[in-house]
């Protein structure tokens, strides 16, 4: 297929040269939508390859006993087994007494500690949640669709700040935080965010441990859920917020999240939550009244499998391997359909599931529309801002390690094509109307 | 060791025979406090042996696909395997869609319920629950000590009604919530009931689900904790609640409740949820924004493992010969060393964990002292009732499912003479400031 433009900025197409590209990209996508295909690149989910790489964990534990010789298989351990949480405690950068190792889903972790905080306010909240009269959270945007729909469901409002190359635009939500009591709390992905690839400094991290809240109990939701989802040799290291919270004087304000889900299983890993000893005392007693405790057999049966935290680190170097060329595919083909355009920006990841891909500001949703008719799923446009709405209609989310390479490269291509396709439509249109 | 009374009713003592049975009990409580035991029949937790059944889930499953070619792997299937549901929804006695098999604890799906019915009001409600202005829950007592700390967690207020021989007493429960709309739900325990080892009747159910309640989103907590937890030949069936309450024109009046706990691991199994069709959606839109699905490994682990109902039955048989001869042993000891004195009623239950002592009013409490005293642990007394007040003291939990048989004994025997002392000085004290 061969291509009009040659790279240069699109805008700077004459009328005829662009009547051209709008031609070919019909032609283009007519040819696509007759191959009658069915991607779908919407979702973080691992591959059948890597969920492979833990089908160890199908005949393990080989013991019932953990080394304290408690019977795993009954009631009770609350906190999680010991043997895991001394794992993660090591990767996560925690002390083993502040974490926790729950069930399949940090996601269950972040709603409880919503639902206990609206129910019965935290540690240092001066009354429920629920008795004020409103609470907000600041939502770093883009960001990820799951946490603004568990806001929306529980009723907080949200307010969004820009993600910059270091995290969170901290005099954004400086200023967001400094006056306003009902503002009670943030939502951040700190390393390899979802969708930007992100990773938030030590720096930014440290402001936010010790900016002044007008909130006394604001809490900083640290979902560290791509911690060691490193893509490259050069691993980003995670700011170590529960220390700068505690050395800032702030030791309740932030709550980390993290599990096994893109580690082992998606549906059967395991969930952590660190925080200060205070809370996690405060998150175990509401547990409590509700549980009798983890699954404390998967949990043995993953550190069986794990071995110690280096096992875990081999582990994730064999994940890498698997998804790496297909990051690597999905910057090839974009940037040899929609570099030098000026029409479409995206990230090379070092980590994390998804590649943040920003287009002509008014087409995401044409594009996401026109790549659903002809078979290929896409993250539905605005999915990552708060309400589902994109206020530019820009920001596409997207998610290339479920399906094979080939298939990533297939989408990547639709994905172009769809993107030129919908910029040509709009540039002749707006020419149209000058 | 002697016993000086003779099983005749301890009233009728002699103030010397009574004198020489405190004398007795004194000793043999104090030849007791010198062997330094250890003993603990506080909880209704499965013994290794028990548990011993269920270790070929440890390599299980052999598979990583369910029946329709879906990795169990992987997120999603919010409901559950279907494999799986279709079991237990056979041995339940309900449909398919009607059932949702969830991650290890049904008592988290029952606070998942009142925190959703408290946020957000249930399918059937004028508004959430946490708006109006008091919330009551009927509790059959004795009860199950779990159902009434959350609720008090939750602010829930509870009021009693006796358990009868077929359940809760239905006229005291009817005028409680006839005309009072703030009697919101009630719990119950349908079958071998904790701790009483009472089965609701059909009559007694069917009256329940078609009462007349001021409240017009009136739930029943249907805890069908122990549905199949035979211990003799004759299997008591379970009330049919969803049907009758179908039938009664209050379609989304019971929530029913069961797990694997007591089948398979107590801390490693599946919890069931079954409701209305429409109440089924609710309680999984609100699942649905904290969770991307069960663990769905440990479905399809236990699918596997079972085959079918009949698998479960058969295993349930298994349980039976292991924890029935513990049960015979507590009514043995008990009617050897208490029976025919009026001084001690106990239940000989056909099924579930417990056995359910009442004793001289006023000195459940000192005999429970005691116990602990010389290294017996028993369940607080009051235990089974809300805030842990047992308005006459008169009520005692046994569990004897987790010691080995001659622990269970030499518990019982321990019972024995602490509730032999205690009734005995009681009576003592009494003549003396008669």
């Amino acid at each position: 297929m061969s291509e009009h433009h040659t790279h240069a900025p699109l805008a700077d197409l004459t009328d005829e040269a662009l009547a051209g590209l709008l031609a070919d990209q019909r032609a283009a996508y007519e040819e696509v939508a007759v191959r009658g295909l069915s991607l779908d690149v919407t979702r973080g989910k691992p591959s059948t390859a890597q969920l492979d790489l833990s089908d160890a964990l199908l005949t393990l534990p080989t013991s019932t006993r953990d080394r304290s010789g408690t019977d795993v298989r009954n009631y009770g351990g609350l906190q999680g087994l010991p043997e895991l949480r001394e794992i993660f405690a090591e990767l996560l950068g925690v002390d083993l007494a502040q974490l926790i190792a729950g069930n399949n889903s940090s996601l269950t972790m972040m709603r409880d500690c919503l639902v206990d905080l609206l129910l019965f306010g935290g540690v240092d909240s001066p009354r429920p949640w629920k008795d004020e009269e409103r609470v907000t959270f600041v939502c770093p945007v883009p960001g990820y669709d799951r946490h603004f729909a568990l806001l929306e469901e529980l009723g907080i409002d949200m307010v969004t700040v820009p993600m910059t190359e270091h995290g969170p635009d901290v005099d954004a939500v400086r200023a967001l935080v400094a006056d306003d009591p009902s503002v009670k709390g943030m939502w951040l992905v700190p390393t390899y965010a979802n969708p930007t690839g992100r990773t938030t400094s030590q720096e930014v991290a440290a402001e936010l441990t010790a900016m002044v809240t007008a909130a006394p109990d604001f809490k900083i939701f640290w979902d560290n859920a791509y911690a060691l989802h490193h893509l490259a040799e050069t691993q980003t290291k995670t700011a170590d917020v529960l220390s700068l919270a505690s050395a800032a004087g702030n030791p309740h304000r932030a709550i980390l999240f993290a599990s096994t889900s893109k580690i082992t299983y998606a549906g059967a890993g395991v969930a952590f939550l660190a925080s200060s000893q205070e809370q996690v005392a405060w998150y175990l007693a509401h547990l409590g009244k509700g549980s009798i405790g983890p699954d404390k057999v998967n949990h043995l049966r993953h550190a069986e499998f794990f071995g110690d935290a280096d096992g875990v680190r081999a582990h994730m170097r064999a994940h890498a391997e698997i998804i790496a060329p297909k990051f690597a595919a999905v910057d090839e083909v974009l940037s040899r359909r929609l570099g030098g355009q000026e029409i479409a920006t995206w990230n090379t990841p070092e980590g994390g599931y998804f590649v943040n891909l920003d287009i002509v500001p008014g087409t995401a949703s044409r594009v996401v529309a026109l790549a659903k008719e002809v078979g290929l799923a896409l993250t539905p446009a605005g999915a990552s801002f708060p309400y589902g709405e994109d206020p530019r209609d820009e920001n596409i989310r997207l998610a290339p390690t479920m399906p094979p390479l080939e298939e990533v490269r297939e989408a990547m291509d639709v994905v172009a094509t769809c993107v030129l396709l919908a910029t040509a439509e709009k540039l002749t249109e707006e020419r149209a109307t000058r």
